[in-house]
């Protein structure tokens, strides 16, 4: 049985409980009932046979391992499942259990379901996480810090910007987690989609077409929409959902790694707040590890290969494949787990990351003025011309002084005050327009949190 | 130099040239002089600067090979090509080019526009695929045809349901490829997302954030929507560009899966139409090989792990990674063009596909009436009781009698006469409710059409 | 918890027992005892400490629950573990617990006792695999076959030769199965991988490099080879594993691919042996799926996604990495389950494999001697000329005549009798030395069979 | 055309050149002659003929635009080569061109030169990584510097046990290399495996099975092993190269990874040397770009899903798969360059790092002794117990205290004097047995250096 112990993307933040066989297990019976409730609403059976079937749709009264046994034999759970309940219905009820149905209308239905609670978990948790930073957002929108790009100093920013990258990241996934929430369909296809068996119980009286209410009713019973065609081999919701995990998932891998490197002991312009036990080491009494950082980076290591068999999974032949449908299952799950997981511990990472104005300061004089030579060279530029300056600049370099000084040095007509200079020299003060998409962030934040 | 003689996915179909060194050099290029034009809008240059930035940014007056050598000086092709430009142009304009700018605008920028030019042709051989698919699902919504699951007959469907999920496919790809063609921003930031280096250059006079109007002049000059924030480490825009990628490779993929399925020798039942040269062998003279199936196929297994790159590049540090934003690019390039291919080769694909209705009916009937093994278990199933009946139809198959002979017999006061029980045998008359999702596709075929 | 509902890879199959939380901590457990008894062996803790260790180290006594919310607290299951561990042995040998230990050690030790169980339970199916396919192709060696090529008859084959590269490619997986087995190494490097606190904790007396001694006694203690160098972020051993399950995956899935296509219902050429209970359908009573090729192509399609995290995880910074070690707990399990499950499905798939000669046969002449095209053209043409023949090839083709017909009346003077024509067209003749290459792997599989 | 502008992964090494369509038509046409060549030593035949084909077999008679079209026409460029060299032998030897041959034998024999060609260049390149990275690992076998974990300064280590670890995966890489080099087939089949057509071709007199020696012939021409069995299907030996080009980019990614971290601004340890034109940045003058870094980061993030392909192909179905051969052939290619350049730019990694002992030194220093806290630990922990040791570390942290302070007055008859406790956490002091492992890859260099 898994705890999670090898899982650190998922492990103990309540998500593989949504999505483990128990859980399973509840929506395939789930579906059988809202299958025999629309099917009696429809009168192909009756209402006791639908009671029955109510009341032996019981997690407790299944033998998982039996149904693991029945993967193996079959194929699939379902038959072993449908064996079982058939079995613990009452006896005139039997011919009414998955009466016309066929596997994958309830393992398809049954995924769809586990899906959307961990959609309904994770669009939760990215609001969580929103207005969390949001909140890092507003505080530190001039807050200046050095950027970095390929490792390296590059210009000033504000730490406002970067949490406002973070968090229009994280409104991003959930604009796309809502949607593809919204979009999970029911499957009622029958043994090929065409709802053939379905409409043989249909009752002789009516028009013969009854049956196509089937799949609304099924769906209204459970929630989800109704798919326009029977898409036991038509997988775009499949792909949809693995596109909507993945930029959550990514969305939340780019706030974890540049935690990361944040956090580092050189750099510690962040931290995650140190609680008891959290992020020792068993070997190492100093250190206090960034733990949801590693766990959400886990999780966008994760996530990207085991999604592929998603998509992979929609170029399949027939009209059920043979592979092509059953190798979606576990990755489905994994994929659930891991973005989920991931969502989870990135609300803990974020609620607990701590930002240390001195180090960012510090580490934005770190260089001297290095950090606004872009600007030094702009300012100039006019004067000296954009080559020569590049060439002062690099012979600064060169030399090895302090590159601001010499353009002033070498532009005494420029009409720089020394004033004018230290202030051109100022990292706080070339932040250029960092406020603006920042806001810009806020904003959206505000609009779109209210959904 | 590469022809596509390993590029099955893309070999002659056109897309490579949109994509190739040239056309990203053409792209960067466009860049540049929207950048220029954007500023000489703002004041930022002056008009003539801008005439001998437009007039010298010319494809061939740059040397491709100087700019591969400058990706591996520097790191990417931005650094070698502004140097180029810059020389190129009047040596008054010279510091007027690339001002404030940084590589990864022009490169980032430089990839939209790519993605755009090859969106608009997925578009456009996806909505000839749906025309040429939409004259099968009509043509074929009354044939019937067997269903198959786990590579057995499984009850009959028709042919026009089958090619109405390929349409249906076809259709949620180019709803997908639309959005994300539309969503395809410009990458205005500056070395670090502040816009800093541009503010630098904006005339003193006038209201300080001029600058934050370039981002959307640059755009409406180059025809794509301006970012809400820098991307340059926000990377959702690349993740949708795959996303749509990957559903319509896996669309078309599908529709490729079938046609190899059914157009084996024993099969049949579809066909790519012959033409002189096509399909021929270097051994074996008697083979029409289904090229165009073949050449999707190929692209179906090969985009799904190359997208995964771009979902990766998501969960990177820094305001430009060192390595993460790197390797985007040419994964970027192979999934448009292995995509573009597969929209390409699928138009060809359902061009040319011919449909074989004596096999379809011949291989209905290869198996005596199991096909609607189903429907029999269903009808007597009300007299015997499911479990009866299955049981009943285990015997048959055990003793190798044609199946549907046996409930007949055994049920003889179930009041199905002679006729009745010949029409309950007939396969063609076991297509339960194909039709409709079939209609429901093409009316959908309809309203989008017309976008 | 997981049974495997939705892993048709490798449910029921035992292989995830092998690997569960409990294997794990098992695992973990023995790597503790293990250190402690290398340990105790130099003189590091005493041998009451190691008997009161190696008492307390009892699965049962763990709370695989609370090692869980270890991984979400610390990262990793180990520090939890040690605290129940220590809290476990008399309180004299708690200081003796994980001495000069860091957690990879044990996790990493204990992956690799892992992997070796379930090396050893794949090397053993693949055997098995070996021994039944090898009665296959003796069996076969001379029953001719269509081969088939991008899906349509090319030119007779022999069932003998497609058995014989199945098994060829078990060999191939099982040479690097046991290569990988054999190089599993224990993990003893300490927090860093300079052993230096297990070296404090060395006695004072003695050479001061006696601590040099101790990965050798662990790695004797479990039965696995001592690491040339701590590999805590040196992962070729990870690399090596992924390699050979994704080859005995692919091998496997080779099979399964071949069985499914062969085993259409159109085609019947095999089909696995029906058993009550197996590849029923939960709609459909007269299928009997083809369940075990289905698993084990579910299992190829799964792994190679998978396994891309493993070989990803190479390139990671520092001594320990944040998320590239982390990311590979899970997939490295899923992989092993994964392959695992292939193996022990496959042995079922090639035992239960039923081939048919009549439908072999009746396929060969499915096309009227068009397969053997080929040799129609071989023949004449050194009378004809290559190219003439091929006209004369395509014109018969384009005619719709059977195409062996007109070779013969267009070269009369090709001198071939009725008797040598008729020869000349019997597919069963053409089956080239098909029946060396077959030989070669029966050979190679009773020379490396011994081993 | 493509020069790697969007490659930073290759651009400019070289490599590109070895598998680009010239390239690969060299190869063929290679193929083509050693067949002919072969052919003709067996009297398949005449001298003349062979004579004609190898003085036509020149690349600059055949028109790769033609066969990238014949690529999209019969979906493999083979067809249209055999078309055009057929066109300019002699007449009389046109019958003698791919004589009983098949696309797929040239396509992959033609592929194998092409990896032979860049496993040698990659070989070589290993050994001048190998070679350097010695000198690095020599130089600084006692030389201390903080070893990281999780992103926090963990314990000491040494530079030149970090660089033995890079060595040891270079080794690890050279050796899967070579005897990835040293298995790399031809493939000689015919159009199923069974040499058929091979050998209708074959003289009449003398023994039927001459031709089995032809695949032998062909081997020893180009200087590549004779394959066991046909190999059309049986793709082991493309998963070897990708396992071979994982472990290589796997390496070099490991070096890269931490020469990005070691670079960053904050730490400094290590930078690649300037160069003029080297890393600069198109916006900032100051910056000086870790390229050689970030282009082996950006190829060790590409190869695993792209390898993934490769690895897929093995499960493919019939004789010749329709899309599964053809998946192969553009990501093989690219797996060839991403890795080849990866192992070219890894040289001007590892020959332009500096290493600074002054930042070194400085970072050790930078937590006043927190690196040693392990060691503290260790020491007192007989005398005050392991539990207790903890515990008093743990309120040192929590009360902001140096934490090695603590321990000393707190065990005032630990018997440690003051001279000891300075000794004690000194991290120079506290490097464990680094020294032995990087000696023990030294030998292990030089003893496989040798090779």
């Amino acid at each position: 049985m898994d705890h999670g112990l090898l899982a650190p993307a998922w492990a103990a933040t309540g998500v593989a409980e949504l999505v483990d066989d128990r859980a399973l297990l509840t929506a395939m019976l789930d579906t059988e009932v809202a299958l025999a409730g629309a099917q009696a609403a429809l009168g192909m059976i009756g209402p006791g046979d639908l009671a029955s079937i109510r009341e032996a749709a019981v997690v407790n009264r299944i033998d998982l391992a039996v149904l693991a046994a029945g993967v193996r034999a079959t194929g699939n759970p379902v038959v072993a499942l449908v064996d079982q309940l058939t079995a613990a219905v009452d006896p005139d009820a039997a011919g009414s259990v998955h009466l016309g149905c066929t596997s994958q209308d309830v393992l398809d239905t049954a995924l769809m379901l586990l899906c959307a609670k961990v959609f309904d978990r994770i669009a939760a948790d990215l609001a969580e996480c929103a207005r969390l930073l949001a909140e890092h957002v507003a505080r530190h929108q001039d807050t200046p810090m050095a950027a970095r790009t390929l490792t390296l100093h590059a210009v000033p920013t504000t730490f406002g910007l970067k949490a406002a990258g973070w968090l229009h990241l994280v409104l991003d996934a959930a604009v796309r987690v809502r949607a593809a929430r919204a979009a999970l369909p029911v499957s009622i296809g029958g043994a090929a989609g065409t709802l053939s068996a379905y409409r043989e119980y249909a009752p002789a009286t009516g028009p013969a077409d009854r049956v196509l209410r089937l799949p609304a009713l099924v769906a209204r019973e459970l929630g989800l929409p109704e798919p326009a065609v029977p898409w036991h081999a038509i997988r775009t919701p499949i792909a949809d959902v693995a596109s909507a995990l993945l930029v959550t998932t990514g969305a939340l891998g780019k706030i974890a790694a540049d935690a990361l490197v944040l956090g580092r002991t050189e750099i510690g312009e962040v931290a995650e707040a140190p609680r008891p036990g959290r992020g020792v080491s068993s070997a190492m009494p100093q250190k206090r590890n960034p733990v949801f950082s590693t766990l959400v980076a886990t999780a966008a290591r994760q996530l990207p290969p085991t999604a592929a068999v998603l998509f992979a999974s929609m170029a399949v032949e027939d009209e059920r494949s043979a592979g092509g449908w059953h190798a979606e299952w576990q990755p489905l799950r994994e994929c659930l787990r891991v973005a989920g997981g991931a969502a989870a511990n990135a609300v803990e990472l974020v609620r607990s990351l701590r930002v240390s104005p001195e180090r960012l300061a510090a580490n934005l004089a770190l260089t001297g003025g290095a950090l606004v030579c872009e600007r030094v060279n702009a300012v100039p530029a006019p004067l000296l011309g954009k080559a020569a300056a590049k060439r002062v600049l690099a012979e600064a370099e060169r030399d090895g002084r302090p590159l601001p000084e010499v353009p002033a040095r070498r532009v005494p007509g420029a009409g720089l005050g020394a004033a004018d200079y230290a202030k051109l020299l100022d990292p706080a003060d070339y932040t250029g327009v960092a406020a603006t998409p920042a806001r810009r962030v806020l904003d959206r934040h505000d609009a779109e949190g209210a959904r």
